[in-house]
């Protein structure tokens, strides 16, 4: 549903169409940060995680490109109602995309650390996490390109699944840490490589709502699903 | 100097006022978060903890009002240049101001989750750390207030600063903890604790960029000051 002012629509939807596309590319970089991450996690490769790292910058250079794109976008065409909310949702996005490739870039330095431990701690749920978080990702950019509201209020509602897996890795992190604490080292890291996951699925949760807002019209208020009770003093 | 198309000065002027109040009083919400998180810190009060939390949601009603509030000026000023620089600066500063609530929250519920623990793990160097990121969201501050670029840049160039703390926080922690191997969890919330300061300390340098580019219109583009090394396989 366009309602927005009368403009030259073929110049300014071919450029909507372009920062849109400019979006896709960026989040098909910041899926393919986090599938070498969780390669990393499983090979613990040094040489891998050094090469992550170095990428990282391709995402911060998109993020550049983006923004840029985006003022001149809001200059010369001055963009209102539905426009003005594409050109802000892609400059939220673009943020959002860049901050996961810094988690996944963290994740993969932190796996290859792992790897030096001669005995190294189990990875727990990990992977499962990893691959939760990818495909959230893969579905809110989907929701992304199809403007669908019903799909980016359905992955912004399962963002539990992401925290309840993350509550009991931590927990089962803490049970191997406990078992040797000879090993404590490589147990923070995997601790914190769950944290990263974790921030890369809140991420993916906060694409949704920027997506829904962007269908819609409307923010989503009401409290997002919350079952990460990792910091209960009872499970402390 | 403002280099902007023409307006009606008096009254876009004095909406670009209030948003960037809006923005100092978020400012001042966020700095009393982190502050009663630091509080948390050494007093461990699992009721303070509890109101920290609550009162997040502040921050997050903000960051919605200041994004309203931009999309309005942005609609029925349609400003450019400097003024359009400003508004995109809000909403972006807004942003990580909400992200700090988070990680002061975090913090907060960690600290009491310590508290329990009967000969809980040191402090390390945690308070220290958060005076440091306390005193660098002051001054990020009072340079966007100030629209000063020099301030900006040298808050930006001393983010080497928080990390080399950081990092030897981070690495006390890890002999604490392999000190006292029974207290795997307490210490492992002190280096979330640790984490989370950090990450204050890294959004208030993007602050300090934001500022930086609204108060020259050039980004800061070279890489910022890296001395955290709390990954490498060497520390690991």
């Amino acid at each position: 549903m366009k309602t927005s002012a009368p403009h030259i629509v073929s110049a300014f939807e071919d450029a909507l169409k372009r920062l849109k596309s400019a979006i896709v590319q960026m989040a098909g970089a910041a899926e393919t940060q986090l599938d070498q991450a969780l390669t990393c996690l499983t090979q613990r490769n040094p040489e891998l995680a050094r090469e992550i790292v170095l990428s990282d910058a391709r995402l911060d250079s998109f993020e550049h490109e983006i923004e840029a794109h985006c003022m001149r976008l809001l200059v010369l065409r001055q963009p209102v109602a539905d426009d003005l909310r594409e050109v802000i949702a892609a400059l939220k996005i673009a943020g959002s995309l860049e901050r996961i490739g810094d988690h996944a870039a963290n994740s993969a330095k932190r796996a290859a650390a792992v790897g030096i431990f001669p005995d190294s701690a189990p990875l727990a749920g990990l992977p499962k996490l990893g691959r939760l978080v990818r495909e959230r990702l893969t579905s809110v950019i989907d929701a992304y390109v199809d403007t669908d509201s019903e799909a980016a209020l359905r992955i912004w509602r399962t963002d539990d699944e992401v925290d309840a897996l993350y509550t009991s890795i931590a927990a089962e992190i803490e049970r191997s840490a406990a078992a040797t604490p000879d090993q404590f080292a490589a147990h923070m890291h995997l601790m914190m490589i769950a944290k990263n996951l974790e921030r890369i699925g809140d991420h993916a949760t906060n694409i949704a709502e920027v997506v829904y807002f962007v269908s819609t019209g409307q923010p989503l208020l009401d409290e997002r699903p919350k079952a990460d009770r990792s910091c209960d003093p009872a499970e402390g």
